[in-house]
């Protein structure tokens, strides 16, 4: 058993970002067994990596896998009236098999793009879970909770979000994990978020929560209890190292201290923050100097509309230097790392890095393509000028899910159809 | 002898945006002959376009084509910094053939995302020509020129830049066109800019020129003349509706209105600015309501670092969204008018769109692909969604340059040896 990859450039993304050149990578069950030169192991796959460079695989901190579904519904359109007149609506038509399909087709995108790794938080989550399952994925889940100050909501949403950790947390040989997803501090009351807390120390998972999206949202938080969201997040307890806070955009140089001081992690969404034209700029160099650890999200295929890290790399660089007028900021190996190591770090997984004993989560690049050539320096390559067209091979959990550009571990063109005939079925007035 | 793609979604791009589905698209000589249905002639390519979208294929307004050789080489950091640090004393090291192999990598890497046409200047413009004419490609090439007020100089750029129109205007089958390029208002003399009009009066041609890239340009032109580069520019005489201005980052509205009077064009190229930090963002809205032309480039290899316009397209939209914090400014047909209409209209050429009577300029898209489905809207997956992955085939001036991801015009291997050979001398101390 095994998969032994030959010959490869290796970005290790290890603490000294290491590039190795020619190297034989062993991979044994779910990990990485060792690295080296002229490895004679036997191995049942046999990979040539000649001309090749392995990457740690993407991690994509935010994301709602499902709504690829809703991919171009909504575009070039306020966020507060995209979302009333297009997606609700959209949405009360998804039967629990939609998501399904949705999801399975966010999977094979994602692979296709370099992510080995999501966290996500929609509704139908059990669905999700078996597009995880089939695709080969890594994913952490959540049931993405909202009551409104509705107590009995709240209770149903509360059930349905523990239920769904109960159930899926650890499965697919450990591939998914689960979480409490209470949506943000504007749709859920502090009851919820306190409960949803409770939780997610009773069974050791995270959370993740929509947070500073906004200025309307900060604006709305400050009139309501006179704090704005991070404040607010903090002075009801909710805060801790096992949150994961989406977009945070609209927040102040004292907030990016409490998200340091919590140990929050964050995830940076550059394209759907500007498709939605949410306005300001997540000050992603403050939360650095902070030693806050930030991360990538791209967001759902709505407000994105690809989910392809690649992508979201290159633009959260190039909007960090537009905004602050200084093209040295968020350089190219930073923003690997945000999409990398800290990811692994913000999802608690043993991986973001290609090292003995890490989990086999590793995507190869063909070097040998126009766009990625010459070969100067192979981050900059990768984060400035790489698409998924220069994916061939992906590993994910010791395993070979896409193989010169093929996926293995499901039916495409089952899923196109599927995708296809719900989509239909969905525009139907 | 002609091509005939069969069963195929065309996205015609012409005066009403019609998509027409399951079209079949004849191709004679370097002209779209017919498009209905059942077309019964015969033809020598035959193409099953089920299951593809044909797109006019992308025109790119700004390049320097060969410095895909600096790929890299000055990322992050500073503009004034980056050059005489980096791309200077590399470019004191490229000899002619250099710029060939440069340029054919740049070539190679357009035709794989879609791009047909470009628009260059830069030095040993002939080997660029030569690249041209053996990829397949269309271009409009000037000679970069320079005189920074010395007057010897300025004889010596004139005399290169009026050799290279004659010898290569209309050359290679008419793919290749010739412009004048004086580099900008702040490296340029007046007499040079002036004798650069006469020259493109003379032989009716265009201009290229950079203008208002960065604010210190604006700081020293006023500071020099009292006036803004724009207005200095219209002030001794030098614009038309036959200069292609790129840039036009730091210009006002009445800056904006010149343009719009002279019928100048302008090439919007928001990855490089945002890469190198420009500051500020183009005021393309105010350009449009104006009635200004605005085209899309990609800038060189050095500051973006890629030249797939359809990333370029998808980054032009987001940068004006989230500056002017109003989602709903540059729409996805918006953005792909400028890179294919507007484009054609800049460069002159009769392209730009999928009707007949038109050049066979144009790339297949296979819409199979978990990243385009579901196909709620091409334009929106185009422009928001799509990637170098999606694009099959590549027609340029009636010749299949590029079939299910195989180019055939060149030999790809041979370049990449090419490039990587001459990459390995420049690096050399």
């Amino acid at each position: 058993m095994g998969i032994l990859i030959k010959n490869v450039d290796v970005l290790t993304q290890n603490s000294r970002r290491e590039l190795l050149r020619g190297a034989d990578v062993l991979i044994e069950g779910n990990k990485i067994e060792k690295i080296g030169n002229n490895i004679k192991e036997k191995a049942e796959f046999k990979i040539n990596g000649k001309g090749k460079l392995a990457v740690p695989g993407l991690i994509n901190t935010h994301t709602h896998t499902a709504m690829t579904l809703f991919r171009g519904y909504a575009d070039d359109m306020r966020f507060w009236e995209a979302w009333p007149e297009k997606i609700w609506p959209a949405e009360k038509k998804v039967k629990a098999e939609d998501v399904r399909w949705g999801a399975l087709l966010g999977c094979l995108e994602m692979v296709r793009s370099g992510t080995t790794c999501f966290l996500d938080n929609y509704f139908f989550m059990d669905e999700t879970a078996r597009a995880v399952k089939d695709s080969g994925m890594r994913a952490n889940l959540a049931y993405g909770m909202i009551d409104l100050g509705d107590s009995a909501k709240r209770k149903k949403e509360l059930k349905i979000g523990e239920k769904f950790v109960k159930d899926f947390h650890g499965k697919a040989d450990g591939r998914i994990s689960c979480s409490f997803s209470p949506h943000a501090p504007y749709t859920c009351s502090n009851e919820l978020l306190l409960k949803a807390k409770g939780l997610s120390d009773k069974y050791g998972v995270l959370m993740q929560i929509h947070v500073s999206e906004t200025r309307k949202e900060v604006f709305d938080s400050i009139k309501k209890c006179g704090k704005r969201p991070v404040e607010h997040l903090d002075s009801i307890g909710f805060l801790n190292n096992r949150v994961v806070a989406a977009h945070c955009v609209w927040v102040t140089k004292s907030e990016v201290r409490i998200l340091r001081k919590r140990g929050v992690k964050v995830s940076y969404n550059p394209v759907s923050n500007m498709k939605l034209a949410s306005g300001g700029v997540a000050p992603i160099p403050q939360m650095l100097e902070n030693g806050v650890c930030v991360t990538f999200g791209t967001d759902g295929a709505v407000s994105n509309n690809s989910l392809s890290m690649l992508e979201t790399m290159k633009v959260g660089a190039l909007l960090q230097k537009a905004h602050l007028w200084d093209a040295r900021v968020l350089n190219a190996q930073q923003a690997l790392d945000f999409a990398t190591r800290n990811g692994a770090g913000a999802l608690c997984i043993n991986a973001g890095s290609i090292e003995e004993g890490k989990l086999a989560d590793i995507f190869l690049m063909d070097l040998k393509a126009p766009n990625l050539l010459p070969a100067n320096s192979h981050v900059s390559n990768l984060v400035y000028a790489s698409n998924p067209s220069n994916i061939s091979h992906s590993i994910i959990d010791g395993k070979l899910i896409m193989e010169e550009g093929k996926i293995l571990a499901v039916d495409e063109e089952k899923v196109f159809e599927g995708v296809q005939k719900v989509a239909g079925r969905i525009k139907e007035k």
